[in-house]
């Protein structure tokens, strides 16, 4: 049955000379990229990973990233994405938590190394060893129901969860995804956003089924991204829709060729219309999509396919209609579907949803239920079933694309002795659609700054708050005690619309 | 999980108004197919079918097949649609093996009725029946891995086979298709290959699921389908090659209207590139897909995409390249996969084979072997894994886009006191591709037409020879003593290209 030595395997069938990866004066074709995943299973056995155990890669795009993602699963070992953006407390949670085996790392991994067995640095390191490495078949000792990928989502504490993507999982995703948007062979792909989030490795398995190339770009910066599209001719590209904004301007500003360009499609936060109105203008050829997914979800859930030719329509605030394969529906407490118009919790159905929680059976069984994952996000479907989001029922900010769960940020707030009482929630943000504040009710008077610093020590960049405010007043509560953050947060958000999608 | 009821839902979800049927002056939308096969769900449960009670169908296509080849699944019982061409010892044999409890019949049911509780006429007892019925939800009770349909292959003996279809058998190919052609939510198709057939049925779910509209056209018929394709603006077609050289024919001769058909693909049987040449004289703005499968891949391995364009190319005689999903590899007897250019037998692997045979386990086992579908097909890959197939290891003869299995034709021949030795096999025939040929050596002297009305009394009229030569020698044979087919066909094909796709 299929794995993810599958799409590989299909395009060396299919199109061995085609160039798989295109990066700089780099041209690899799906040959050598076969022989190099082959090369990565003989290099993980010498170095003693067992099948099943977990391999971890902390590394910007590049080309070994994309065969790691593939080559690791297929190989029979479990993948482990980190986010580059974690501090470190965030990343050895991660490691301890997967028990992984080997780290491959294009930074000095510092205290990590302790954490694992052995670690391997990319690319020189790596590639030593791959060229010493005898190749190995992949796909054996495996199935559709195999753990391909540990995907951790947010936190240092109980907050952070590895999500278990297994091969069908994955491949379920690829299917929905080329539904809503049919890859073509001669795609040429940009890998914009970073590989260890969905929206930076949802298109790959389509791309290289389809024996496509792959652009990997290191770190994502518009004028670079503008030269590459326009250098190989770029086809298609995902991205988080901050990105997509700073590409429309950069593109506004300084045109080049992207006639190419066939499908931009972003995902994983919400996006403002007039980020899709100068997204259109910058790119007038080009289909913009939005997708709304998750993590649990391999990710996608919904897509809007021609966002572009929406801007005067109420549905360019919908994040689209349930892929192929998926199903969608709005639930009440109970789990019970309500209809069209009535705002309930999301709840997600299909083989794209993931396995459980990493070693968190409780965690698990709050949110698959019957099959059905409750993603925790609150919205209505209209008679179409499009989906509109109103609101997230976790609590949760999406800041650049990334996800920042308050509870993580207010404990660490807690751990300062000045700190009586804290709450931290979303503010809008016109470059990164939303920012992590807390309102403080201090024991002692102490500067913002200091709590700032204090939790930059202990929380990735995109966690620590980026506006404090002191309160004398003790927060507002409900009748059980509970903060109510839906009123300390209406002030900062009036006149904004605080859309999730 | 998905099953046969998913694509019906996610239409009624997406698009209820959208129109699901067109048929003459019937336009019938998606709310009103999905009550009335939640109504059939309640008119079976009525007439005492229990889930996963086989229910028969014996019909042209018309409105009422395509609710009931998804109804019936959706709602927990299994579709077992009957080829309108057999023979009623034919109809009899299926409907008896798959015990089979209601018979949907257009026509006379004749002797059929004494084999199953209950026969219910096609369209008015149906209609009548379906008016009073209380609908009642599908998708309950099932899962992927529930038997959705029965599909009987060739014959009255043990040649005749009940292929095993689940649900995600199904559903997998229809991802399948879409990879290979995909469709569009405005899509409208046009039903010309019966729906009892792979062929006719193939694209049907991926029509739904995209919340297209399906045209059913009753009998195939040149001028009929053309002035459908011309009055509903059809952009998808799925046919056999004796259909299409018949299609580009009546369009060449009496041009339509036919800009918005954007696909016509063909398969299940052998296509002469000179069809191809005249299909795309008569359709030069169509795309011409070539299709390989068997019942038992539900029913797609290879595709050959753009087949107009490969008219001066060796390509153009392949059968295409493994879809996305599908494994294709040519093996030799020991199973094992050979290199590309070596002739083998075609296996397939991929979530959409099938099952198994009904209540068949040993010849199940001699066609499954480890996941891999073993086809009977003898062929080879080029570097590139495009299909070309040269024989088939099977003696079947492919007539029409029906698959004649010799050895059934020879066992009816051989009940007459006359025939001594028959042996039965292909030649060529510019309507049919292949027309069934009979050697017999007799006992006595007879003429070849009574030995063709003999057949004609027990066999399906396409399995009836056309052409019976008498020998006054015996037939030709190897040590063993099986008879020497090649040899005995090879005078008949001289001069003639014999390929099988």
């Amino acid at each position: 049955m299929n794995t993810l030595a599958t799409p590989l395997a299909h395009a060396l069938r299919t199109g061995p000379d085609r160039v798989a990866i295109l990066d700089g004066a780099l041209r690899r074709s799906y040959r050598e990229l076969a022989l190099r995943c082959e090369k990565l299973a003989g290099m993980l056995d010498a170095l003693g990973v067992a099948p099943g155990d977990r391999v971890a890669i902390l590394s910007a795009n590049s080309p070994q990233y994309l065969e790691v993602y593939q080559g690791v699963p297929a190989a029979g070992f479990v993948v482990v994405p980190l986010n580059t953006r974690h501090a470190e407390p965030e990343l050895r949670y991660a490691l301890e938590d997967s028990t992984s085996r080997v780290l491959l790392s294009d930074r000095d991994p510092s205290a990590l190394a302790e954490v694992v067995d052995r670690v391997v640095r990319l690319p020189d390191e790596y590639e030593a060893l791959l060229a010493a490495a005898r190749p190995r078949p992949l796909g054996l000792g495996i199935d559709e129901n195999t753990l391909a990928g540990l995907f951790y989502t947010g936190g240092t504490t109980g907050a952070s969860k590895g999500v278990m993507l297994s091969h069908r999982n994955l491949l379920a995703n690829t299917f929905h995804w080329m539904s809503l948007s049919p890859p073509a062979p001669d795609d040429v792909s940009l890998i914009m956003a970073p590989l260890f989030h969905a929206a930076g490795s949802n298109a790959v398995l389509a791309n290289v089924w389809n024996a496509g190339a792959q652009v990997p770009l290191p770190a994502f910066e518009p004028k670079a991204a503008l030269d590459a599209i326009e250098r190989h001719g770029v086809h298609v590209s995902l991205l988080v829709p901050t990105m997509l904004a700073a590409l429309a301007e950069e593109q506004i500003a300084n045109p080049r060729r992207v006639s190419t360009l066939r499908v931009l499609a972003h995902g994983g936060s919400p996006i403002a219309s007039e980020v899709v109105r100068r997204a259109h203008q910058a790119f007038p050829g080009t289909e913009l999509i939005e997708l709304y997914g998750a993590t649990e979800l391999s990710p996608l859930a919904t897509g809007l396919r021609h966002e572009e030719a929406l801007l005067e329509s109420p549905l360019v605030r919908s994040c689209g209609q349930p892929l192929l394969g998926v199903e969608v529906e709005v639930v009440d407490e109970a789990g019970d579907p309500l209809p069209a118009g009535e705002i309930g919790e999301v709840a997600v159905r299909g083989a794209n949803v993931m396995q459980g929680y990493w070693n968190k059976p409780e965690q698990t069984a709050e949110v698959l239920k019957g099959g059905w994952y409750r993603t925790g996000d609150l919205g209505y479907l209209d008679p179409r079933a499009h989906l509109f989001l109103v609101d997230r029922a976790k609590d949760m900010i999406v800041s650049g694309g990334e996800n920042v769960y308050g509870t993580e940020v207010e404990e660490v707030l807690h751990e300062h002795p000045a700190v009586l009482e804290a709450a931290v929630f979303g503010i809008p943000d016109e470059k990164w659609g939303e920012a992590v504040c807390a309102v403080v009710v201090p024991r002692y008077e102490i500067a913002p700054d200091d709590l700032i610093a204090f939790c930059r020590e202990r929380l990735g960049g995109y966690k620590v708050p980026k506006r404090i405010d002191l309160s004398s007043e003790p927060l507002p509560k409900s009748g059980p005690g509970k903060v109510l953050k839906r009123e300390l947060r209406e002030p900062y958000w009036r006149g904004h619309d605080r859309r999730v999608g």
